[in-house]
């Protein structure tokens, strides 16, 4: 099917640029001892996933439970649920799903290691458990160094939990626009870690893995000799938020996420409404763009519309013609859609489900 | 079930509250001549359609063909498309429906008008034409006055379509704070519809149906006497931004809509972190509030997270308690869940699907 024929608004992906990206990510961390285990909350796509997985990746990560049963539903194997989980309910489900694949999950708190081994013995398993440290962007973990150890050890203590190793994940530090300071805050992140294994380290426990990193950050991470593995996620896609970022040339990744949408009403004086609104992109990270278009600029959004604000040079938008938008955050745009279509020059190749879409628990 | 057994985060809805809302709306605009319409591109769900209706509303309104198709499948039998419907594929599926329902639509450009005709034509049906005029929100619709009699007469002389009336709905002017203001906005609308519909009647052209009006205008809506029809939405539920807006008594409604989350994290100092980020809510409209708990804030949504400020004052949650949240901006909120916990005081009554979710097309 021509591209021209598919109805709007649509999340499209082109193929080539995804492709790119995905070999691009491999290149840049070759040598560098650090796997990838890419982060698919940015996804939420089982296909993705697995040509992630044939490109040289590890595994996955995951943010929710369902999420992680939706990957392993389709058949991944590997899954790092990079999150704390809390609750009965919910560390059942885990505890079940570590009977079909490789799972690892994050704590921060002696209570959850508690509740979560005992989940792991009604289930039968043992489950992979990472610590997580806060390094800096002030949201779940513990603090690093010694304050760690406790927790480790708490982890080492309980019957059905193995100590996998750390989490280290600076979520802030990605979107720091300048390269020195974006290279700064990762470069404390892995000095929290690095401290942490060596606290460790004298009491003669191992970390077999430190975990963190994103599309950000990754090759300072990579160059950190600290982080052995790398979770990226919006590398796959870039978004309009990451384009404001300075980048390194050799980290540079290409715009391969899109929503196509349609010019429904021209009849304003200095603007157009395209059929892509708040449900269609989301806009916490900013307004999409305008990709390939001079003098049109995303103005608005409400529900169901958006205001395209046509300058006096531009070509004017004609009743039914299509753009295509570089939404301002990848991750919550791509979570409005139960599809991504999947094409290469004017031609959609494939359909691919978005098969953890409103996977919250 | 216990509301205490629902896993977070979950979108729930108090039926009491709902309910008062729903039986407020019409006693207070009961004795107007206006009918209600009530807009489902907020709730999206077939049940909360057929309550409103037998509450009273004659039918209801949809942004998108793919929500109509899905309210008609579910038995709902007379829809307004408060939106421009533009292309052969939409429109094919629009005047599809027209075969099972009342079908109404907007228009605002002669282009449209002929190849919605057209499509009326191929499926054998006479469909509904509201004339769109902006009256003030800048964004769809023709010009109010002599400008909108010449589209008006495009679409009394398609040979498939029936003029129905004007649309005349100013979204703008909901979220204006301060009553006196938002009133005068309502009345600059009114006062729009108005000169359109005496310069029609100069041409001897009747203009029986007049829609517009929100939640944040439907009482000065209503007391115009030139809206015969009101499509308020958000009313059934409210939300944080609706809830800034200063209110006459008579107009105010109760919260309905929360989402709940679960506390998932308490290592930070000063704060602790929930399970409903930005796919678990909208934040375009704001961050959500937190209901209930004096000394708690709502300050940071990332994907999957919400960070919570304690106060030094505040009790501090403690891991896995759950908090009540009313959502920024209701209508894309509900867009993220495929179900709706209507409860009533501590027990869940029923789970409604949200049908029309991500109907985007």
């Amino acid at each position: 099917m021509p591209i021209d024929e598919v109805d709007t608004p649509a999340l499209l992906l082109d193929l080539d640029a995804f492709e790119a990206n995905l070999a691009a990510l491999h290149d840049a961390v070759r040598g560098s001892g650090a796997r990838v285990r890419p982060h698919a909350k940015s996804h939420k796509c089982a296909e993705i996933a697995r040509r992630q997985i044939a490109a040289g990746a590890i595994g996955i990560c995951c943010q929710k439970v369902s999420e992680a049963e939706a990957f392993i539903d389709a058949g991944i194997r590997d899954v790092t649920v990079t999150n704390e989980v809390v609750g009965a309910q919910k560390l059942r489900r885990l505890a079940h799903l570590a009977r079909r694949a490789r799972i690892s999950v994050c704590v921060d708190d002696p209570a959850n290691v508690a509740e979560l081994s005992e989940a792991a013995d009604r289930a039968g398993v043992v489950i992979d458990v990472l610590v997580e440290i806060d390094v800096g962007a002030r949201r779940c973990g513990v603090p690093p160094g010694e304050a760690a150890v406790s927790l480790v050890r708490a982890v080492k203590a309980a019957p059905f939990l193995r100590f996998a190793g750390l989490h280290a994940y600076q979520g802030s530090a990605q979107h720091v626009r300048a390269v020195t300071e974006r290279r700064q805050q990762a470069a404390f992140a892995a000095d929290y870690a690095a401290v942490t294994r060596d606290a460790l380290a004298r009491y003669n426990i191992a970390c077999e893995t430190i975990t963190g990193g994103g599309t950000g950050t990754y090759l300072f991470d990579a160059a950190s000799r600290v982080y052995n593995e790398l979770q990226p996620g919006s590398y796959i896609f870039m978004d309009a938020d990451y384009r404001r970022n300075d980048w390194d040339d050799r980290a540079q990744f290409r715009q391969s996420l899109f929503v196509l949408t349609g010019v429904m009403s021209t009849s304003g004086a200095g603007h157009v409404v395209v059929d892509a609104g708040l449900k269609a992109l989301a806009v916490d990270s900013g307004l999409p763009a305008v990709h390939g278009r001079a003098g049109l600029e995303y103005t608005k959004a409400s529900d169901e519309h958006g205001v395209i604000g046509v300058a006096d040079r531009a070509v004017r938008p004609r009743l039914g013609e299509r753009l295509w938008l570089v939404p301002g955050h990848c991750d919550p745009t791509v979570n409005l859609y139960d599809h991504i279509v999947a094409y290469r020059a004017d031609r959609v190749e494939a359909i691919w489900p978005v098969v953890a879409r409103g996977a919250l628990w």
